[in-house]
């Protein structure tokens, strides 16, 4: 499969460095079947949450750990499908962020409501969203704590980024609609890949 | 119990706008009883641990999934005693955490080699650091998922905040020794305390 149109494929050992300070992600997922955008089709086929409970859980293959609330429209489809895609949104993308979670896909078409760009993916049903500098495509393995917590345990397989974008600014939320985005950044000597777990 | 010197208690239903930006935070332990900090003793009661993998799985009360590798000399300790404080620095503490993630307690007393200050918590062993601006007092709740992906679900039963410490500039790793540090912070309209999950 080739690569999306702005995106180079991202190896899966460097996901971490994406996930790990933190970022707000939109969450993708898919109905069902690979059709991504089905226009006036209700209960719309592709949907977008976004997520900031989450957490990486292993480098390769890289596990990512996330609450999903099951009062989202999200949840079952999540559960259901076994599939979704991670998307990073800079902080340009701000306002359709929030639109995303003040909004639910039971009634609204998100990406046409907020002018986002569904792509196909390449493993999974779910698709990319365009405008994000980072796709991460996932599927659930592990579903053990789900039913206490909401709580999926994800692997990654494949990443995408645009590589055009040297200095994405994320989006780190501080809650009530109050966000912090990356000023500088700092390099100290570490001797380790990842000395923080 | 009084605050801590330089804290207030700070309301556990506001403790996930603390950690869902991402920072990194600092895991202290106590390997056993109350004495915090014992001159000579080896290997030393309390020991500080840098960690980034960690996620809010609850509002109230606040529960916070992390990883915590079975090679740290703090997985142990924290399986065994279950008790932790997650205390959170900013970047003028840059070196010391770093520092802090090079060394091990087995073999350094890191509160004494970094110039930290432990201070008695309140409902744990573990201490408080001083020189932190967010500490918060925890109890392990759920080992479920410990022996297959080092992750413990913590519960934090206290929380304490340096109230005069308006803008803290956390850190937030992104691999390798880089750390992004919050610049402008941005408001959105959002209905609800935080729709992100």
């Amino acid at each position: 499969m080739n690569a999306p149109a702005n995106k180079r494929e991202f190896p899966l050992a460097q996901v971490y460095g994406l996930l790990e300070p933190g970022p707000v992600v939109l969450v993708t997922t898919a109905r069902a079947g690979r059709a991504n955008h089905v226009k006036g089709r209700a209960p719309h086929v592709a949907n977008i949450m976004p997520m900031s409970w989450h957490t990486m859980m292993e480098f390769v293959p890289p596990l990512v750990g996330c609450v999903v609330s099951s009062l989202n429209y999200t949840f079952e489809i999540l559960r259901t499908t076994g599939e979704c895609v991670i998307n990073i949104p800079t902080v340009e993308l701000a306002k359709k962020v929030v639109g995303c979670g003040n909004t639910s896909g039971r009634s609204v078409d998100k990406f046409k409501t907020f002018g986002l760009t569904p792509v196909t993916a390449s493993v999974v049903a779910a698709p990319l969203i365009a405008e994000c500098y980072a796709c991460l495509e996932c599927k659930v393995m592990d579903r053990k704590l789900v039913t206490r917590y909401n709580f999926f345990i994800l692997e990654v397989v494949k990443a995408w980024i645009d590589p055009r974008r040297k200095r994405p600014r994320t989006m780190h939320h501080q809650g009530e609609g109050v966000f912090a985005v990356p000023g500088r950044t700092i390099k100290l000597p570490s001797p380790k890949t990842s000395f923080l777990t």
